[in-house]
């Protein structure tokens, strides 16, 4: 099961290539986390069933290193690109996500990527675990490894 | 008349002081404008009725200035902003806009701002005129100057 | 007498026209007064006379407005642009400062600009005065107001 | 041997946790490579030895992927960052390039990183060959892997 994250382009995130550059690709990716994780401040907010993770406070989530593949370039739309998420892995103070982004032209992504999540305490950066509120919320979305096609 | 284009935030646009930074507001208004004036590519996509510049070919459209005031911060959220936009002045081959920015939280804008956009040949960078089916779509978004508040 | 900073372009400014992107021209002067302005947090950072004013603890610094008048396509280049900055006004809890963009092929400059800050408390941003040391260290920088060349 | 790159900081590069934004890193080194690979538009600019690749015309060089591992949170500051950057694979159409990025005060890199470059032809994005000039430029700067520390 997959968490499907809609995201807007911005004309902006094109270079002068005239595509998506590759490093605004982490931008959405980045949008599609906290979309799909954080808890909105405001409760009203919609948000999907795996938004609980509080942060601020005591509490931060940090990336300690991502993977990616492009495998086609994007252009820009007005319609926003679905960002598919799912865990490769829930551990005891961190946690592995998988993502693919599709521009629904094709049924093939346009980019796949793997990112490794720390939760830490804001006092120091210790690492905390993850709550039992977490732990259920994201469960369900757990899967398969990335299927990366190269090495890279 | 005002044409009223929904931007998302990212979280990304926030900087070190955790609300949306001023340059990032100038980013907003950049993706509001396209999303406005500018032809999708493909013509099946959603766009209002303004949206008839057709960037590429041979025209191009450039900024030659913007003004702006920030009357509110701005916070991330999930729902878009609402980006009011309106012509100020349609001249020969130049055009003002005015914008407001809403976060639909209150009535009053959290931004207020102004681009002179000018219409040009890519060969050259020479002025072309406004077309009449350019100033057929704008002319009903002719309006009032934005009334800025203090000199600036 | 104005401030001279050197601030790097990055190929990553430029947008699908190839030029730098008229909102990035805004995170060059953003840059540009950071390093003109603020006291680095390490002491033994070079820094221009004017770098005292000590973010954090109790004092922020505010943009409440911008004016900008782009002259020349600004290409991308690997040695720093100079950014000129003036005070046009120091106020009690506020100063207005001008900008030209130079790019060294030339004396004419790229960009125009004119920016007001407001020095506020953090805690609820109420304004604070400019004290006697940044007054002290800016006032040899006041100067003429931005020749902006049209009305923008 | 490495390619060294001093590459500047912009406050903006900072989030909302106050250290320099992991996307953010990611537009360190696309201007660490864009210096050290391409040969400037200008000849008279300073650039190193490996900057013979001619951008534009009929070729581009396009990343099909990246893999990053941040080892330490990297914080604002004057001075340049200092991108190392050597080769790990030079093949026919691609080539595997790593990075390390050190801040000046200590001999610990604050990030490691690896990238997948592909030159193309800008008609059609065909591969193209690695031409001699380049080559003989770049085989000086082969060496070993990068040392990820963590499987990510």
């Amino acid at each position: 099961m997959r968490i499907n994250i809609p995201v807007h382009l911005r004309w902006g995130d094109l270079d002068a290539y005239q595509h998506v550059n590759n490093v605004e690709i982490f931008r959405l990716l980045e949008e599609a986390r906290v979309r799909a994780f954080w808890a909105p401040a405001d409760p009203e907010e919609e948000r999907p069933p795996t938004a609980v993770f509080e942060p601020g406070g005591e509490s931060l989530s940090l990336i300690s290193g991502h993977r990616i593949e492009y495998l086609r370039p994007l252009d820009y739309q007005r319609a926003p690109v679905d960002v598919a998420i799912w865990f490769t892995e829930i551990g005891a103070a961190m946690a592995r996500i998988g993502y693919e982004v599709y521009d629904g032209t094709s049924d093939a992504p346009r980019v796949r990527a793997a990112s490794t999540m720390v939760f830490v305490q804001e006092d120091g950066y210790r690492p905390r675990r993850i709550s039992e509120v977490e732990r259920a919320a994201w469960s369900p979305y757990l899967g398969d490894p990335v299927p990366f096609s190269r090495r890279s």
